[in-house]
């Protein structure tokens, strides 16, 4: 019998594909069992669009990926999305940022999509996933990821497993309160973690204190943004300078509250913030050490490595960890335990 | 060949012995496998005595249970004391309530002085495990056990697992912070949950807030404690009234945190506060059900089953566990998991 000498040596590369959907982009990437990223694709969300829209645009991503990477095998399709998400059943109870998603069936329909196999994670989770299976957390049991970015979230590794609880909806780190009666929140409650140490808190502070202070460069008449006050701060801008110092006190409080609940050995700080995470981190820092309690004071904060593809990664990361599961190559067991359902 | 058939045909009888170590009270209780208690004793705890003093107090209940207890087959005992401890190793880092509990080996201390195994956990997860196994949490792979009382601590179960985090010192409730640079801790920080919420805050406000409204039965030259406040309402006092509806709603406000952290199942309460669960149960609720995002909304929250023992239950049930490792009959499996060393 005849045989295909090349064909038959060489077996096709294993991918998986990582879709991150977000308020403001979709991306895909295909992604190998070591959690590099081979081919990545983005695009603005179309955010108002309602679902069938938004999965067309996920469909399209991933059918331009597989038609220009030749020949792969794609084993399934990772995809973090913002929540909270239901990962036992499936259905986003709630994604703020993208119109219609309210009680989605959102597995059911990306599953309708593909003809392999879909995990669906929160997108904190997905990101903590990565972080800890490829970035900064690798080889760590007890790992807390906080993205800081439009908003505040994150995921948990305790015990050396994925941190879930009920529906999978565990580490809404932006919805703890920090201040009774404080600021409002984008989720309708007051003082919570994101009103105030977010990318968005912190921009708006900037914008305010801008207009009463004469000595500034920064201009709050136009739209400011986080990377502008860095930017001044960094040619001397005193009042530029103060906004950083309290916004990496806000994350120092919120960071503190955090570590007494989970017991991290190592915090993780990614997101939009985390590009400035040698700023930040010394007041974050000074904030644990004078306020934890003595056995929580020594945790480490360190910064992102797949800045901004954790989420990708982690959700690729979970398809391989599904297809592993049980078996002796299965090192992380992500996917495993309850309340999860890739 | 001569036998005993008395002996012969009844197995002694296998408990394990639960110890709770508190700042007020040492306890100590017979516990079978099924969490039942058959015999409890406790003694004021010397807590300015130090660690020598104590650990005779905990060895002088042992010797008294045991003798008193007849014919039975101790196989350990669980010991349950207040944090942080290490339960990697330990070491108790710091017992504020307790007079020279710093840094202390108290694991090993306390192995010189049984003949049998000695497994020592959190008091908040020792109970939080007791609940789980025996109480209010039973067959709930999600639970979230929060004691109020003197201070507030507590103890989580995720996906079916005890969560214990570095050094096995998770969920220490207490310490978040729920008000930036507000009351005054016994830890040192401002705007702790317990600051807010503790018995011991509850009854401070009850005192202040009685010396400048003259309509209220409640007397703050006195030392007024809890009690007297549910009292005082029970009789119509409004003021009273009013500081159990602010109490309920500092519950309130530190249990949405949390919620959103760990997506427990059930929130189950327990410590002094939760003997008048029923009177603080609907303003809790109703904060939650205000404030939660969608999908947390719906938590329940119940009362402590094991009221005033579930930490002693809990500590016993480690050491049944502990002995059944691995075992058919290991059901719950309560000790397995890095992070702990029984």
């Amino acid at each position: 019998m005849a045989t295909h000498p090349r064909t038959r040596g060489v077996e096709m590369q294993q991918v998986a594909i990582g879709i991150d959907l977000g308020g403001t982009q979709v991306r895909a990437a295909l992604v190998d069992r070591r959690g590099e990223i081979l081919a990545r694709q983005a695009e603005r969300t179309d955010s108002r669009g309602g679902p069938s829209r938004v999965l067309s645009q996920i469909r399209q991503l991933v059918d331009n990926m597989i038609s220009d990477a030749g020949s792969i095998d794609v084993i399934g399709v990772g995809v973090s999305a913002p929540g909270p998400i239901d990962t036992v059943t499936g259905v986003a109870a709630n994604i703020p940022t993208l119109s219609g998603f309210a009680d989605f069936p959102l597995k059911a329909e990306l599953s309708k999509l593909f003809p392999f196999p879909v995990c669906l994670e929160n997108d904190g989770i997905a990101a903590a996933i990565g972080e800890w299976a490829f970035g900064a957390g690798r080889g760590i049991d007890n790992l807390m990821y906080v993205t800081v970015s439009t908003g505040i979230g994150g995921g948990v590794i305790a015990d050396g497993r994925v941190l879930r609880g009920r529906r999978g909806m565990a580490a809404h780190f932006g919805h703890m309160g920090v201040m009774l009666g404080g600021e409002l929140c984008a989720c309708g409650n007051h003082g919570c973690f994101e009103a105030y140490a977010s990318g968005t808190a912190f921009a708006k502070r900037a914008r305010e204190s801008s207009l009463n202070v004469a000595s500034t460069i920064l201009d709050g008449h136009r739209e400011l943004d986080a990377r502008d006050v860095f930017t001044a701060g960094r040619r001397g801008d005193a009042l530029a300078n103060a906004l950083i110092d309290e916004e990496a006190k806000y994350l120092g409080i919120g960071v503190t509250s955090l570590i007494h609940l989970f017991s991290p050995e190592v915090v993780v700080i990614g997101g939009g913030m985390s590009h400035e995470f040698a700023r930040l981190a010394p007041g974050i820092r000074a904030y644990i050490s004078e306020r934890a309690l003595p056995g929580f004071k020594d945790t480490r904060i360190v910064p992102a490595e797949l800045v901004g593809n954790s989420g990708l990664i982690g959700s690729a990361a979970l398809v391989f960890s599904e297809q592993e599961k049980g078996s002796a190559t299965d090192i992380q067991n992500l996917a495993a335990g309850r309340n999860f359902a890739c």
